[in-house]
């Protein structure tokens, strides 16, 4: 069930991508980037969040559209320039090569500058039946969520902390940051335009919180145990890189341990929903937690 | 009278993005390099631009003061990604270390990032007694103005147009994006803000295009016959690029009567207005085209 349900969000997700991206065409290296960077078979987990708390409150999916889209952007820029030679320095992602590598480095920054612009043009200019003082949070929230106070800030700490022990804060401060943030955005993104309760949105965020830290330990568990042909990316670059990391500082078996807790938590979390209607985000949890790449 | 007028503005933006930025602490290295960046002695004219139509409307500062910084972040940003390695590969800047001479490459694309992720939540979350319907216009046109369809496309075709002889048209499409929709930002939110008549507008929009256009056609010639110690940069880098300029298609006299009869123009465009209220506007025409740095 949950499967389908990823496939047809993912599917929708992507035919939104394609529209906006399609609308721009030149400089058309830069157009063509965009549409690379982000049209590349990802797995559209934070848009789908994001349309996953509207159908809870049964909203029309079309209100979360451009935030979704949005968010997605922000994601893949955050992408190419992680890529860049002067961060990680990867050539291929998913399989393909990356950004920098297929249009150029010089080109490659300006793709991602783009991409993180025109996000906000989208969210302010494309989204439709949401009031303006809603869609100013939602900015704001995306601002502060995708910058020094969020993913670019766990991005740097990450980054200071290659070829290091850090300790067990610093590592929740890089997981919170550089990929917590941008899950929680879409749910908290959701709980606004859907004007959850207090105690509704408190749950969501918790939720969010949660999958976020699980979706963390589950890709340091998969870069020792995954598969180079599920995840697309060489096993074992964490090691390489002397990278702090859950089973680094725990070992494999008690990181597999904190890591269904950590699931068992996040549907805890959600139990002030009625629970039909919360099925597709208990399986969420789970896929999370025990998906392959 | 102008330069006492610039010089006051110029400080009261100062404190403002001191005010903004010295908020942020962590990471320390993203706080700091954002502060360098930004903090360098720029002359802040694209603020000071929509502090001029506040006060041509007589209308309150503060109201534009979020959007001033945010534009200058941005600006900065830019600036930050154009000094690069994989783009222009700039040492210096206004005498002083580009930011990533200062604080490695890794960190200047992630300060960069910062910078311009950040001034979206200024907008967003600082800006008092601005309507959310006038705030949502202002943040999609920084948006717009600010990437494909604007600086960054304007950079993208600057960077393809290097070593070679380029039309006036391509010419005009770099000036127009990469240094004109910036200019004409503050002056459109300053209207925005202000409530300006659709005539004034238009009034308004026309003066930036053109002292923008005469920036650039300034900017060239400089690059000719500037002083190091005043422009803070290397004179002749369009002439070791080989870049098409103004100068280069039209040879420097001609270039400066182009310059001329463009400063002319952007005068005329304010008539609209009372003369008595538009002497800043003509003196900083006059100013943008006969500096000297």
């Amino acid at each position: 069930m949950l499967k389908s349900h990823l496939k047809s969000k993912r599917e929708l997700i992507d035919s939104k991508i394609e529209f906006y991206l399609n609308k721009l065409e030149y400089p058309s290296i830069i157009a063509e980037g965009m549409r690379y960077s982000v049209l590349n078979g990802g797995k559209r987990l934070r848009p789908i969040l994001l349309l996953m708390v509207l159908e809870l409150y049964g909203k029309d999916l079309k209100l979360g559209i451009p935030s979704a889209v949005a968010i997605e952007l922000i994601h893949s820029y955050s992408l190419v320039h992680d890529d860049l030679p002067a961060l990680d320095n990867d050539d291929y992602r998913r399989g393909k090569l990356t950004t920098h590598k297929k249009f150029g480095e010089a080109e490659a920054i300006l793709i991602g500058d783009a991409l993180l612009t025109h996000s906000f043009s989208i969210v302010a200019d494309e989204t439709e039946e949401v009031s303006a003082e809603k869609l100013l949070k939602i900015i704001g929230m995306i601002s502060r969520y995708a910058g020094i106070n969020g993913m670019i800030g766990g991005q740097m700490v990450d980054i200071q902390s290659e070829k290091k022990k850090v300790s067990l804060e610093t590592l929740e401060y890089i997981h919170t940051n550089k990929t917590g943030k941008l899950l929680k955005l879409p749910v908290e993104i959701g709980a606004i335009i859907s004007d959850a309760t207090k105690e509704e949105y408190e749950a969501l965020e918790k939720y969010s919180e949660l999958i976020g830290l699980a979706f963390q330990i589950k890709d340091d568990i998969l870069d020792i145990e995954g598969d180079f042909e599920k995840i697309g990316k060489p096993v074992g670059s964490d090691l390489e890189l002397e990278k702090t990391t859950y089973p680094s500082l725990f070992g494999l078996e008690k990181s597999k341990e904190i890591l269904k807790e950590v699931v068992q938590n996040a549907k805890k979390a959600l139990e002030v929903f009625e629970k039909e209607k919360i099925t597709m985000f208990i399986e969420l949890a789970d896929y999370i937690a025990f998906r392959e790449n």
